[in-house]
């Protein structure tokens, strides 16, 4: 062995790899407003209206303070501010880089790291960051900086006990980085320790991509990481089907129930069939009638040529299909009234008592379900309680049902359905962020220390208006609340933000998805690079949605903030 | 809709995805050798030993050119030559780039396409190559230039039809890119066609690392790119493991019964635990102690705070657990036999019946698999034929044992095994190749053109020598061949190069895993870059096992080979 060599290996697991020793050297550029001394004066420009008059109940402390926060073009100097951070939810590339925002923006005062999550939260559980651990984590991926938890925080009991956590801390603010479940949490915060005088401030995270508000929150960190790693995984699939000729890749992505994740997908690789959730539920499809749909496409490709293909569902597709909420729904109640009757049965006669009891509809749909499928809908509820639709294992049931109705058809000759399924999900919350996701989730991280500076609460911190070279703003969270009813109670929450069919991205994806099926014009979109023309590149469908000139973005002048 | 933006998308629909875009423009270097006039000559430099000699009765034709080819330093002008190239099994990241390095060197002769791989070649399904095509492919993944296929040539009947097809094109060379198996198939058909005059020279391709011959095919191009995009996800994944701080992911990854796949992704990002087939093997390890190692490192990592983790599975893993498959085989001969008895019986009965037939160890066995797993094992042959142990799944099996095991044992609090499992294989075959790839296969296709207009059949084309600057020869087949007895039939095969226990690059592992699992010390190695240093690191297992000095390599000197 080398003695080079191994040093080489040693000092690599050291340090990390080579590529995250590169990136962490790399600047990152604030806006133009961050640069330079002192913090930039945001003040409140202008009220804004709530979508229910009945918040002003729940919330009475925010009602008043639901307004736009604005930039003056002024700065001014804060010193001796304490501020905790703390990420909440799922991890998104592009994290670390806020809490580097805040450092940054935060010169002079104290940041405070929240050990786990909310969880850590509650438990008090902060240490102090250190300007001088910065370099270690700015532009990597990952929430382990601080690490996360999905701990919701509403009860009144939840809440003191936060109270006395900032009381004891003597914070001045706190930063919730997370998605809409998180920055609807963040509102109840900011309402709560309006008392202790803590400024709460959101800075929205998803991969998701359904947390979206207008030109100020065209899309949230992670959304571009994520989607550019799935869209190289596709695309790579894509190719391998062309070139090995004869698998149809049947491939679900992560994103809960919106499709933002599968479009953006789809736009940026063409593959031969995308489904969308939000257009599934609008049409009211059967699930009979989406799988004979889907097996028509897979005929005519191979009438044209292509034996192969790849099909991206997205995560909640099955969701959408209205007749199976319903069945599953009928089934949970079914299994547990009549429980005792049902032991022992086999699936066979289960399948023929619910035939029993089922409107005729529901029975046709679960004598259609594949076995393994139907097995788990009508296994004893007893230690699992009722079954979810989310629980459906989503690629297993296309690939089986897809499987059963192309046997019973008439093929082109030397055809044959080889399904081979995937889930993108995980591998994509982590990897290192793309060029955006760095120097858009710094610049949230100095929005949301220049908000808490100024005293702003109860706001989200945005950048945005990519149209204008990104405009920085803080916008009031009560403004963004829905009531939703679940049975008797009232939650309020952010709504999440779904693909709209009339939307600009879908209605481009629509145009061309049928040339797609039908040409193999697809997309390899390779690796994310870190540097040159290719590094600056926004999400197609954010471009479009937003009516931008181009996909290009540019890095806003390099300049590093001076340092007191 | 932007126009601009809209137009920006159809153009990119046109010509394939930005980066691809990119990296087509980019020159590639053609080592030293290949700059310049005219071709190198290459000549017999010195008998090899073949590994058995009786051989020699079955391929006669090659045994008097068992003799390793090298450049002399002069140079020839070949004209009018015809040759022709297939790819032959699953796509190899640089395949395309063999390809293009054949054109540059054929200068002046010409280079037939053989649609569909080896099935292609018994239609004489072959296309010309037009020398401006190759700005379309250059430096691309995936193998759909040509098109591959998986079918063997090895009877008497298709030896002739391949003769028939070579005479009707008037072939004066074939080159065959392709793994073990092709190149085995290369050898016989060297034999065969030197009737026709036509020179046969193999290209090692795959992506699974088993073909590799000393420091002449240290090895095969495509492994960089499969191993570089398994390791981002793997890198990936560990970062969300220890973010999300919960999970453990069971990751098998491809690369068929040898593990160097596994092994190299190991090195790469130091994943808690790693399994290598060789190792298991050697073992000789029952499945249950397997497991309850496995348990073990869980439940140690867990009691160091670590509850969560990464596991990395090589696609042949229970394929080396030799008690697994002797359970297989005599289950295969009992379905078989009392196929009658066992009709109707449920799994219970059966496992019953087979307890009164097995010998009592592997009823313990049978007893301790997943029910899911015994099911499929023990599940009517009539349409499925034989089960073949690697038709187990084996993520499912580790997640369903391990689940069992550790829900028996007394955990350190807080913590629960969360496993998730994914199964990486596909989508590392057809990315886009890493710089290394991209050169290695280019300069092999220039080897390979050397080799057939110097007339040198039934040999190998060799760039290796990394030590040395990239040295390259022709390597003759039939040294590489042994005997395989299935039953009392011989079959000559290039036999699968293993993980060897004692090479440098297992010895590295094996002494760095245990602080990988008990320190959380991994690396997110991040998208591969086409340019920078970063673009430059030779696979570590290759570095380590041939003693390089550094993991950094050199691009030869960039000269595109001029042309006439």
């Amino acid at each position: 062995m080398s003695e080079g060599l191994t040093r080489q290996l040693l000092d690599a697991e050291s340090r990390g790899s080579a590529y995250e020793h590169a990136i962490r050297q790399t600047p990152v550029s604030p806006l133009p407003l961050f640069q330079g001394d002192g913090t930039p004066v945001f003040i409140p420009s202008g009220q804004v209206s709530v979508r229910d008059e009945t918040i002003g109940s729940v919330l009475p402390g925010l009602m008043s303070h639901c307004q736009r926060w604005e930039p003056t073009g002024a700065r001014r100097v804060f010193t001796g501010k304490r501020v905790a951070v703390l990420f909440s939810g799922g991890p998104a590339s592009g994290g670390h880089n806020v809490v580097a925002g805040l450092l940054d923006q935060l010169k002079g005062n104290e940041l405070w790291g929240v050990r786990q999550g909310p969880q850590g939260l509650l438990r008090g559980d902060l240490f102090p960051i250190d300007l001088a651990t910065r370099s270690s984590w700015v532009n990597t991926g990952g929430f382990d900086w601080l690490g996360s938890d999905r701990t919701k925080i509403k009860t009144p009991e939840q809440l003191a006990t936060v109270c006395e956590v900032v009381r004891r801390h003597q914070l001045d603010g706190l930063v919730v980085i997370g998605g809409d479940d998180s920055n609807t949490n963040a509102a109840f915060l900011a309402d709560a320790l309006q008392a202790v005088g803590c400024s709460v401030v959101g800075v929205p995270k998803t991969i998701d991509g359904d947390l979206q508000w207008g030109e100020d929150v065209p899309i949230s960190f992670g959304f571009d990481t994520a989607t550019k790693i799935y869209s190289e995984l596709v695309g790579n699939v894509l190719q391998d089907a062309r070139s090995s000729g004869k698998y149809w890749h049947i491939i679900k992505l992560m994103g809960r129930s919106a499709s933002h994740v599968a479009l953006e997908v789809a736009l940026q690789t063409h593959p031969p069939i995308t489904l969308i959730s939000e257009e599934v539920a609008a049409n009211g499809d059967s699930l009979s009638a989406l799988m004979e749909d889907l097996a028509d496409q897979v005929v005519r490709r191979a009438q044209k040529g292509y034996g192969y293909g790849v099909m991206v569902l997205p995560e909640g597709v099955i969701e959408s299909v209205g007749e199976l909420k319903t069945l599953v729904a009928s089934l949970n109640h079914l299994m547990a009234t009549h429980h005792d009757e049902l032991q022992g049965l086999s699936l066979t006669d289960r399948v023929t008592r619910m035939g029993e009891w089922l409107p005729s509809s529901q029975v046709t749909l679960l004598r259609e379900l594949p076995d393994a499928i139907a097995t788990q809908l009508l296994k004893d509820r007893d230690s699992h309680g009722n079954i979810q639709v989310s629980q459906i294992p989503t690629e297993t049931l296309f690939v089986a049902w897809l499987t059963r109705i192309l046997s019973q058809r008439t093929l082109p000759p030397g055809f044959v359905f080889q399904p081979i399924h995937h889930f993108f999900g995980y591998e994509g919350r982590c990897g290192a962020p793309t060029r955006f996701d760095a120097v858009y989730g710094y610049n949230l991280g100095c929005v949301a220390a220049a908000l808490v500076l100024n005293g702003a609460t109860g706001v989200m911190a945005s950048v945005g208006q990519f149209q204008a070279d990104w405009q920085v703003a803080g916008l009031p969270l009560v403004a963004m609340l829905s009531p939703e009813k679940r049975g008797s109670e009232v939650s309020w929450v952010i709504e999440k933000s779904l693909v709209s069919l009339g939307s600009p991205a879908f209605r481009y994806f629509a145009s061309r998805r049928q040339v797609w099926c039908d040409t193999d014009a697809f997309s390899s979109v390779g690796p994310r690079q870190w540097t040159g023309e290719l590094a600056y590149e926004y999400p197609i469908s954010v471009a479009l949605n937003h009516a931008l000139p181009s996909l290009q973005w540019r890095e806003p002048a390099c300049v590093l903030p001076s340092r007191s």
